[in-house]
């Protein structure tokens, strides 16, 4: 079937958004076009003085989807024939999150105002903010004394990350933001809210994904939170309740459809369907092709895992993931969400700040070869291993007080084992996960992986698939965040439109598998002793209960490192 | 009394060699110069495929002998008319230890035989060799089954940087170097032997300082280990004790003359007295004026801690120091050497491996760099914690299988912040020792420091004040070991040369006290927090008995980070 129809997907990012046109018969990107956020440092806001605060300026999404979709357009046009602007049908939006931002009655940014320009609490609190962790701890704890179900689908400990502890954490930080907020609205319902022209945020389609893993709301107790117990965190908590949502809406779900006003900037026809938003790793599952069974690790400067599994099958609460959440992968499924708090994110710090001119003057050189070196190394050989905390734990320990460990340097180690050791690390706490989940009745029969790691680093996917044992596919497509919002995109026009009936039936013609890395038993043999030091680490400093001696650690890294060594 | 004699020590340090002409009145250096070793890597004999290897070449010291000592006379001829090469009336010298040599009947090395040419066990085995590792454990078992009073000296535990190790471990490494090797020799008695023109094994003076702090030399069990107890650990151990050495000498002892050829070679006069040798930290300890209850710590690539305690009072074991030998530091006393693997080395490894251009193009630049930027944190500011480790411990743990470890690190953690959590490691490992030495009855009084780190780096000299809670005190003479060579050559050459009747004496005369770091309380405040965490985690990964949860650590360390940062 030719359809010759076209999607857009755009994926917003922490450091740049891109628009991607997608062809609906195969899954195929035309075309696609990156924008930088010129705010801050790489597109976010930050204070020296305090490393946990992470902002973004809203005004460069909108100058992103302008530039990026213009682009593509251009791009597509010039290079396929049988694409025109006219045969886009629609235009799907993830984000990261929780992301959210204080906002008018009208759905205006506060940061739009002369007023707040200068104060960061305006802005959108970017989902690696955890100046709220305090609040975070503190909600956890509320929670646990009077409200234990609205932990037991969060894995237990809220987050610094999510929407309730940057919005009291906001109170605390500039009461004059919080008490001139009329709502908060996560990014990923604003944009397409802004697309269709209504940011009225008591119009606003919110996210089943976005309220149900970050804002702890669930159809069972009558979605957010109640009044009082926002209220017994914080006065004022409970009102402003009132004013964000009642019910939320999945992806396939039409927001509206384009304005007018957006419908000429971009050159498109107001016919255009926009679809409710969700965050990138739930779209980015769709677009890889998630299934019940499949684990869909999205790769990025931090990692989601994603699974989903029937919602007329039992299913246990999995201490640690960050969420379980009818319908905010897909509708008909409970969406599973967990992850790594940085993967890409650590690799960043320590090329720029860790790694000497000698293997490269850029960024990108020192890279390139770094991993050129390291990945001549045989597991076990450098010694080295670290605990891959620099930006805390999400799963499955829910910690953000934890910092990076790294042990088993001497006076000749290397800038490229170090990195080795890091990705090494990263490997381990994504087989956390994987126990985790299996440990909790959910089958995991394979892992795709996509996000740019997936893609351009080889290296990481044969250490992935050596560390876990399993075979690490990885997605045919790039973009799958932006392709899973073509997805829905293509699905919220409408079956008469699109052809598609369902997500499912997009997704089986949209998506499909690149490239799979084995693993080689014998160094998976290697990592299987190393893991079980790093489980020793990983327990013993990230929890409580874990009493232990670590006098054997060190020696035994070195008896591997010898042994490695002397069969070279 | 201004005497208007000379003195001449030479120190033998691990990459280069450096001779000091001293004013006997004073101590003041008239001149010195610096000979950097030709062979290998920075003077050290590598290889790549086994980071424990570390030779030297013997060839290297006379190069060195003869080209500073030329040198430095004819500096302090041109800059001082009341000195003349005829006004020398001693040579003293000091090396590094355990570095031991194989040697033929004439006293040769062997490498210096061409057969033996390419292989590196028939050059200096070069204190910071670890590849005997396995024999110095061998060597701890049976001591501890069977001659329990051997270990008591050395703190319970053999050292792979220590003679019999390194002796065993040639046998096994290479049996034809030892099956050829007349006798082992360590350089600090060879290189006496050589000025005087006696290198005959049998005739050698052996230091009692590398004697009984390496070799398990006491009086008390008839010198050396017995036969029975070296062939026990390896047949033929015992056969090669009887061609090393029966009874070994103070420093204060002449060793001989000058002979004729080295005299014509240096333009020196043949009643120059050369004195017995002796390790670097023991010379370099009389050099800062050792005494009664002072502390000097030999601050460079790796640390010496030395004192002195009266051989006519009582004295417990000290666990884990390594070593307490009668007169190794002056006749009459007691010396005491504990001491720390790596100190300047893991600076070295850091700025060399892990410091990026932005820091400087060149070392020294980095350096620099990285000081001014970490002078300017306050304790407890990076939020890290590292253990000092990555050549093992030698002092409080004896042990060299431990490896480095950096704990609290986030994605904002930059260079110059890990630099000055590795200075504060080395200094709650010196700590650790003056904590173990005065929990031993030996009081501390006061703590001398000398050695480049000592002179040039006064971050580093804040921080260990604040960390022990101690001023610090730095040495006037910038080349203690040498000075103190010096002051050992000065009383080798009589009193009717030198005036000085004893080390003691000519020590008052030429000795002195420069600067004094002073501890700032409220920084010692802080530190005391963070050595509590650090002692943890020493006990926990470097001592079977010690078992613990860390969950607190790192959360330990970023409650006092944020606590800084708000005060700031």
């Amino acid at each position: 079937m030719k359809t010759n129809k076209y999607v857009i997907g755009i994926d917003f990012g922490t450091n740049s958004c891109r628009s991607s046109i997608f062809d609906i018969s195969n899954g195929d990107e035309l075309a696609g076009n990156i924008f930088a956020y010129p705010t801050g440092e790489a597109g976010v806001i930050i204070d020296t003085s305090d490393p946990n605060l992470a902002r973004q300026n809203p005004a460069d999404y909108l100058l992103g989807i302008e530039s990026t979709i213009k682009a593509a357009i251009k791009v597509a046009g010039n290079g396929y024939p049988d694409f025109s602007a006219e045969k886009i049908i629609g235009i799907g939006i993830d984000t990261t999150g929780s992301s959210p931002m204080p906002v008018d009655k009208k759905g205006n940014p506060l940061c739009f105002d002369e007023k707040f320009k200068d104060n960061p609490a305006s802005y959108v609190w970017l989902w690696k903010d955890h100046t709220s962790y305090s609040e975070a701890r503190g909600i956890t704890e509320q929670a646990a004394k009077t409200r234990p179900h609205y932990l037991s689908k969060i894995g237990g400990v809220y987050s610094s990350e999510w929407f309730w502890s940057k919005i009291w954490h906001c109170q605390k930080e500039s009461p004059a933001v919080f008490n001139d907020a009329y709502s908060f609205v996560e990014i990923c319902d604003w944009l397409p809210a802004v697309l269709v022209g209504d940011t009225n945020p008591d119009n606003i389609k919110r996210s089943i994904c976005a309220a149900g893993h970050k804002a702890m709301y669930n159809e069972q107790w009558g979605g957010l939170p109640d009044y009082e117990f926002l209220e017994s965190l914080s006065h004022g908590l409970g009102e402003m309740r009132k004013r964000i949502f009642n019910k939320a809406f999945a992806a396939d779900e039409r927001a509206g459809c384009l304005s007018r006003e957006w419908a000429d900037k971009l050159g498109l026809s107001t016919n255009v369907s926009v679809a409710v938003g969700a965050f990138d790793a739930h779209m980015g599952a769709v677009g890889a092709g998630v299934k019940t069974g499949t684990l869909v690790k999205i790769l990025g400067t931090s990692t989601c895992d994603i699974m989903v599994w029937p919602n007329d099958k039992k299913l246990a609460d999995i201490p640690g993931v960050c969420g379980i959440v009818d319908g905010s992968v897909m509708q008909g499924y409970y969406g599973i969400e967990a992850g790594q708090s940085a993967v890409g994110d650590i690799f960043l710090w320590f090329v720029n700040n860790l790694v000497p001119d000698s293997y490269g003057k850029t960024q990108d050189e020192k890279f390139i070869n770094l991993e050129s070196a390291a990945s001549k190394l045989k597991p076990g050989e450098t010694g080295l291993l670290v605990l891959d905390w620099n930006n805390g734990n999400r799963t499955i320990l829910v910690d953000v007080r934890l910092t990076g460990l790294l042990l088993g340097q001497t006076l000749h180690t290397q800038a490229h084992e170090i990195y080795r050791a890091l990705v090494e690390a990263t490997a381990f706490g994504a087989l956390a996960i994987i126990d985790r989940i299996e440990e909790n009745g959910v089958k995991i029969n394979e892992v795709i992986n996509c996000g740019g790691l997936a893609i351009k680093n080889s290296m990481l996917m044969q250490i992935y698939a050596d560390v876990t044992g399993r075979p690490m596919k990885v997605s045919k497509s790039k973009q799958t965040p932006a392709l899973g919002a073509a997805i829905f995109a293509a699905v919220s026009a409408g079956k008469n439109v699109s052809g598609f009936e369902s997500v499912d039936e997009a997704k089986d013609v949209m998506t499909g598998i690149n490239k799979t890395y084995n693993p080689i038993p014998e160094n998976h043999n290697v990592y299987k002793e190393i893991y079980k030091l790093y489980k020793r680490l990983h327990d013993g400093f990230g929890t409580k209960e874990t009493t232990g001696n670590y006098f054997n650690v060190m020696k035994d890294l070195l008896d591997i490192r010898d042994k490695v060594r002397k069969e070279l």
